[in-house]
């Protein structure tokens, strides 16, 4: 039996400081009708899906920032998502702000199957931006301050998702631009990494000029990379568009094991992708040129594990004989 | 002072098996001197630029196999290739088939001074294919018979070329589509990788089927995300064509830092792509979003250096009480 699965990427448009979740999660019941009307089994929303990009805006006490964050999952705002996954029989992929009942806060995504369940979390590791206000950014890019770091490691499960056992993982965000965040995935045998990002269409740092597209171009050649080098298909699904005159891109795509996009939303706003995902093409990759077993070779990869930061190469000394 | 470097990739077309490294070496020559033309100070040649591709052929006792090796850089035969690069004063990068003293056998890359100094020497780590001949096959792919793997890791090391320092580091072919191998090097800060490579036009495995343009997708894939992850410049230079009824496909590039191709070869045969490249262009990814000391969790990282291959995930079990 061939494994297809039919997925939905769920791009929102720009979700204002101002507006209530209870306008974020009608645009996304909205989706989910689309993506029932298009044959979708699964629909991947994006990163924080439920709020503004709030880790642009500093708050000095982060409890003044408890409004952006989730208790619990579904709450009375989130219900309606919920019930339309039930109704239609969708399982859905949902970024948010987690606040854990012992006060501790991350980035996280749930996979969640129609009848409600958790099948499996994930909180964010590769937080970008820092942890202070820093005056020389015209935009504040806070997630160190606003979530600890991820301490579910990189999960992947195998799930039944409409009849069709498929091995789910997810990452998030800037996450997708880290080779080892994928690698933890494939090592795994992920099918399917879900993946939704809030990126900002210029580099922030302000250190040095990086004209806009290459933004899209970086989020791209991570995804299409990740999913390729991991014989993986992957959703990678954007909050787009001008939230509060701060600008995000959109150009959420699905990527499959060969690298290709075989989706890509072209409007900075609410727009639905879908792709038959066939699950058995991961096959190809891992059994031939991705054979880890086969050909990967950890004793040489000693760096990536014993060190965080970069080390100065030596420098080359010539011979002494070659002074004559 | 900015550090521009001139960069040229020295494609060779196809080598015939019964054509001798002299053949190679004047065609190699003539690369050099149309790379003196363009301004070049460092030149890229293939992976084993010296000969035909010869892992595609058996032989059971590997002795039979030892004219395809060098014992000796410079040898009588490479010797005008040394000469050449004294008399323009052009570093270069040449990969070639490695004997040892002690009768080992390598797929070898060496980083040469204009002097004829070996200022950096690399073991390819990433041998792709087959030990033992395989009927199934059409095209025997040997290189695991042929080579062992490499014993010198991912070597950097902070070179004068053309009076700029500059961190250099090598990769050999397959490597290229194993971004531990991208990340071993930008540990080390790495600025210029250099690479060649022999890629058949089609997977030869035959385990399913494969489109020839995407071959040429994936190796570019492999290496503008690797350059852009690791904030690097990479030249990507294929030996191409056809050899001896073989197809090996070209597209030779160089990629700068941002993950853009710019620089590409078009043909299948000799051709010479150049490049400045503007070392200082690798400060900005190495500084934002891939500070490694800043943003990389080597804690999360494990199964990367402790285990080879995948392994397969858990089954998810719903909470007993959905059952209801």
């Amino acid at each position: 039996m061939t494994r297809i699965l039919t997925v939905a990427g769920a791009q929102l448009g720009p979700i204002q400081k101002s507006e209530g979740r209870d306008v974020a999660v009608g645009r996304m019941v909205r989706l989910m009708e689309r993506a029932h009307q298009r044959g979708a089994q699964v629909v991947v929303y994006p990163e924080l899906a439920l709020t503004t990009f709030f880790p642009r805006w500093y708050e000095e006490d982060i409890s003044n920032a408890d409004n952006w964050y989730e208790t619990a999952l579904p709450s009375n705002e989130t219900a309606p998502l919920f019930e339309a996954a039930r109704k239609y029989n969708i399982a859905f992929h949902l970024g948010y702000a987690e606040k854990t009942p012992d006060g501790r806060r991350f980035n996280t995504a749930a996979f969640v199957d129609p009848s409600g369940e958790i099948v499996l979390k994930y909180r964010k590791i590769h937080l970008p931006g820092h942890k202070e206000y820093e005056p020389r950014r015209q935009v504040q890019h806070l997630e160190k301050r606003y979530f600890e770091v991820g301490d579910l490691g990189f999960p992947v499960v195998r799930a039944p998702v409409a009849g069709v056992d498929v091995n789910v993982g997810m990452l998030i965000c800037n996450d997708r631009r880290w080779p080892e965040a994928w690698r933890e995935l494939g090592l795994q045998q992920v099918e399917l990494v879900m993946l939704g990002y809030n990126t900002p269409s210029i580099n922030q740092d302000r250190k040095g000029f990086e004209a806009h597209h290459l933004r899209v171009l970086h989020s791209h050649l991570s995804i299409q990379a990740g999913c390729y080098q991991n014989a993986c298909f992957g959703v990678g699904v954007a909050k787009a568009g001008v939230e509060d005159d701060h600008e995000l891109f959109g150009h959420s795509i699905i990527a499959n094991p060969q690298g290709e996009m075989i989706a890509q939303a072209t409007t900075w706003d609410d727009e639905l992708i879908v792709a038959d995902c066939n699950l058995d093409q991961c096959a190809l990759g891992r059994s031939t040129i991705f054979n880890f077993a086969a050909h990967r070779r950890p004793e040489h990869y000693g760096r990536i594990t014993g060190q965080v930061g970069s080390v100065e190469p030596p420098r080359w000394q010539p011979p002494v004989n070659a002074a004559e």
